[in-house]
């Protein structure tokens, strides 16, 4: 059996998720896994070299994982141009921050490498359209993360969906946020960098989520309802002064909670809630509930529950008495009838096949400026108090 | 100890609100008591006689009903004059169909008498103002239901808000709606009448539900958040067909889901989604969530939960495993310290002692305008697509 | 990065305390986790010597537990001379008995070593004002354990503090203790040294717990209500007769039970009870309940407890139907919402941040004279049967 | 079966102790039950005869609950005298409001009939041995209610100590109190009556549970421990604001809350708190627990839980780990081994063979004094700040 190694320079994996998700979770895991096998007779092998200006950290990081998979540490260099020269290394992955993004994957896709990195793109739709330009005219292969099409609950949805489970889609409810700590109490710190709450940093909740809410809506509904052709938003600094990583109190500029109203092709309304100033009394941290004709569903992160129309209840409104129905009880959990891999690995691996074998790949780079776009018109309706139409590309 | 007693012309009560919320469990209820006892030396005492159009009816309701509380049937009668021509009975009472609202308050007040009435009191927002000059200019008292404010639910967010419990109250969310059958299946008959389906026959659920929204949000936030604003909200007819009363199918012309974003004057976001068309995964018909830097709460129609800033928990994103955290168990429910006593009954009890000691009341017909006026500027927000002001009335 | 060496003599470090929270899980742990990092270019690193009188042991815990963490038996001496004479190592813990703690900080001081000990300082107040004024004039650094403050449960209270969960704090119980066997049954050996339990060895209960009781309450409510301005306090030798380490019986001449209500400055009361004699049926060994006008918590080692205004029960006394109220179900756990390292280790840290950086540090010998007072007033107010004092130092 | 009637003139029995704990589940009950049976020959039979001031509520209360057990209304009367003069009727009750008892019951002890009232006889203990010397120079029977000696709970605890299980007793801590809403919230009304919190009109948890405390520590522990020698209190006015029943707000000037330390004669502690302003984290409204050589018990109203020496678990001090041990666990519930009549009902009981049979009955007027004199004396010590000596009588 052959073994096909491809190279994959790697920037920005230093940081929460590019360490965990990316490098240890995806990348490390399809080596350990004996990598992506793709016939009887092949199996594609990563080859990873970590990139980055912090030598100390990346030398930890390699010391740390590489022997685990390896026996060795990782390969790493603060060298990004001669990562770039070497023509082994065929696939440059991007997980630093949005600012530094064209930048580097300019460079990447100029020296002939395929382009795979993190969402999103850019921080403004032109931008993302620019780097989408540049990608395609350097003629190499590209796809951008899109982890939450993969994550369990959403998976159960896509199949229930294609089942036919809904009858007739009648409209879609997302509630997505939990309470990030504020940090002002030294033993409650805060969950989240404080970047993501300046918005001169490039922070906002709808920078950061709105991207997601467009490929999952787009995705999802798509062939029975969508794509999104309107929206109207509105957001809130909620919290105006949280504490940052050093202790010291900051003004929060971003937004950290945001509401929308999404209308798609065929009327369909999309109304999803975004908060980091919210606790949650929801099954999870993310939870869609798509209303149908036949019946409904409630997903989460990794679970879905259904009810059917033949088992809705029939509630009388009487205050004067404790509600009789217990709502929780009336639907049922859909089984595991897979095994579900992490979510960015299973992206990973397509994007792979895609590399090496040109099997179809949709989440590009031009596909994930939607993306970016969404989120653009979501700070204009807000910004402009009005409805925006999202424009075909 | 002295008795007044107090005639109330009781109109419209043949229907089911009218008879089960209003006749049943408030006046008769009211008389089963001993009446309201305003002081140890003075009790109110209700006599009501019910007009209609229809005899048999009105017979069968005094006849069901009467003996069980007065040992003998309801008085009762169809001639509405005769009925205000007697000096002795001096509340009017409406709880007919909005569209004959106008014609009966006005004669009502015209013959002296005090008006209390159902809701909305119109159907457009002119209308309403008109009714209000109408009772103003004839000197009456007067008031309009507002049930939803003696909900204990809604009574247990109010004395969490008076407590501080919130610190600054951040966002609220509102979550109404459940199935209504559509009546195409025989054993699945629809549970609300089919007129609440037809625009043209004063159907929507944004003029059903928003005067609702209207007095819950600008009392339980006042002095806090409120008033309302601004709005934008959007509506759609998720059921095009449905089947009525005499198993006919009949076109849905009315909107049966809504979606409100409820700008209140300091900026707090009110999120209100308002379904005849959804599944209830939630505690109850309603829910309302209200975050606060010191806590949530999450008040049902009885029931609310609540959560402290420090029973928060600190969430992980990580949908490789299983959610950790049970998001239902970090949650108090508020116990019962009172007991509460049918909503429509509580404000009925209101009204009595506003017409016999001049206490103050504050719902009356002209602060009723202002739900009337809600739901006018949500079907133009959602006609015309964009945002509208509230102005102050 | 720089690694600055602190060199650190450990005496009395054989003890089951010195061992286990002193060597093990703070100094070594330092050590195994690559010492304090106080910034991207310093890392401050202990480096200790053990010394004592009995080289046996010195030996065996030196090699049991320094190759584990440095490759190699740990240094130890039985020549204290020579150990304050070697000027590489810089400070000088103490953890041996109390009546010895002044002559072995005194030479250490006058050697110019930075002190850091055991509480109590002393078994009499004055002798431990004369320990701080011995520290002070040698113008060394210096610092007592105070390590309940880092309790979990603890800091979880003072962050509801923090929070103003409690609203104005109206009072205060703390119940500390659990049954210490006697010894008297081969097969239920007693778990603590049979000395606590006599007076002319220094033991006794309030002596033991009262300089806890006095840096925890004035900690935790400084600003808020405290310090202790005042102390009622009574104590019993609940058991006449133990039996010690040797299998011998011996009279037990020191309290094991203490009752004390401590009168805060702005007059809220802390009302604790102390035993060694007393069965458990609490949360945990110890538990101290604030109890606030807007709500109550219940802290022990790690856990704590809330019950916020809006949850409080209302309760009704009628013995003649068993209770329907659970009294615990009311209360909801503070979930975690950081991680709490070795309360021992913890202070460590800041010690050596003290000593290496000058850092300020509060818990200094003279602080901690506070502690001794506090025992001393305790059993004064014992013996005279009388209220007592407690004047500022 | 021969049946002697008692007639038993109630005074102050419209309020809500009188009504339901003496009239209806002690005499009614006893009624109901066909009246003592004390010999298979002999059956003692109450007949009561309400007076008070109040016709009004005198006769609803005697037609409320006269039928269901004699099928007519009770006999009531205003008029103190002329009941007073009916020879028939031999027994006097009293729960009127303390300041009234004296006069009440000189009067009635004056016209020769036996007296049963409610604690506490007096305010002060000068004014308890007066009404004592007067009830004994009248040469009539005389009792007074000791109700907590009958609570189940409080009758497992006696069963224990009469049983041996605890060896020797070595201290005792009760726990009495919950939260007493303030009134300020309309939907938290004040589940207590507005004058137990003004001590210009008798107020006060000292006054109230004090001599509560008296005969249940003599009773419970004598022989054993008791009786009670010397004690040191403190209380506090925690909350100095509440609403009363008219929604006034008014200055709470009695003590809500209450610290005390009694030393019985054999030198065991017995530790108390009592609060209305405390939040309920233990089995029930009052918990006693009971340390001893060979076990503990904690009691509660109804409940009683139990530790033998030999089930008394060894804990370890870690908190760097989770408590291993459940500290409920480890103790058994006493199970119901015979029937619990309602505690006001038993002391009747016995109060009635004492008035017919001349059987003993040890709670007289005199012996009451004590409990009078432990709440002067609680007070003194509170506000003089030193210990008391409880002189016996």
């Amino acid at each position: 059996m052959a073994e096909q190694r491809i190279g994959i320079i790697m920037s920005g994996v230093t940081g929460r998720m590019g360490t965990n998700q990316h490098l240890i979770r995806s990348i490390l895991a399809i080596m350990k896994q004996g990598g992506v096998r793709v016939s009887p007779e092949l199996t594609l092998m990563p080859d990873p070299i970590l990139v980055g200006r912090n030598e100390d950290k990346l030398r930890a990081l390699a010391e740390a994982h590489g022997p685990d998979v390896i026996g060795k540490p990782l390969r790493y260099t603060t060298d990004l141009d001669a990562a770039l020269a070497n023509k082994d290394d065929t696939v440059f992955f991007d997980a630093s921050a949005t600012q530094y993004r064209r930048r580097f994957v300019e460079a990447a896709a100029k020296a002939g490498k395929h382009i795979y990195c993190e969402k999103p793109t850019a921080t403004t739709f032109d931008e993302a359209i620019d780097i989408a330009r540049i990608v395609e005219s350097a003629g190499v292969k590209n796809g951008v993360v899109q982890d939450k099409l993969w994550l369990p609950g959403i998976r159960k949805l896509r199949t229930l969906i294609a089942q036919g489970f809904f009858g007739e889609i009648l409209a879609v409810k997302g509630d997505f946020g939990y309470w990030v700590f504020s940090g002002e109490m030294p033993d409650q710190p805060a969950q989240r960098p404080s970047w993501n709450y300046r918005v001169e940093d490039g922070g906002g909740i709808m920078v950061d989520m709105f991207c997601h809410w467009q490929y999952v809506i787009d995705t999802v509904f798509e062939g029975e309802c969508g794509p999104i052709e309107s929206l109207v938003s509105w957001a809130n600094i909620d919290l105006k002064s949280r504490v940052d990583e050093q202790g010291k109190a900051y003004k929060a500029t971003a937004d950290d909670s945001a509401y929308a109203i999404f209308r798609l092709k065929n009327g369909v309304v999309c109304q999803f809630n975004s908060s980091w100033c919210t606790r949650v009394r929801r099954d999870d941290l993310l939870t869609i509930q798509v209303d149908g004709t036949k019946g409904s569903a409630v997903a989460g992160l990794r679970e879905c529950y259904i009810q059917p129309l033949g088992a809705t209840p029939k509630p009388v409104w009487n205050p004067d008495i404790p509600q009789p129905i217990d709502f929780y009880e009336g639907w049922q959990k859909v089984p595991e009838q897979t095994s579900y891999d992490n979510a960015f690995k299973v992206q990973w691996e397509f994007f792979l096949r895609h590399v090496a074998l040109d099997e179809p790949f949709r989440w590009t780079v031009r596909e994930a400026a939607k993306g970016v776009l969404l989120a653009e018109l979501g700070l204009k309706s807000w910004q402009e108090k009005r409805w925006m139409d999202v424009e075909a590309l």
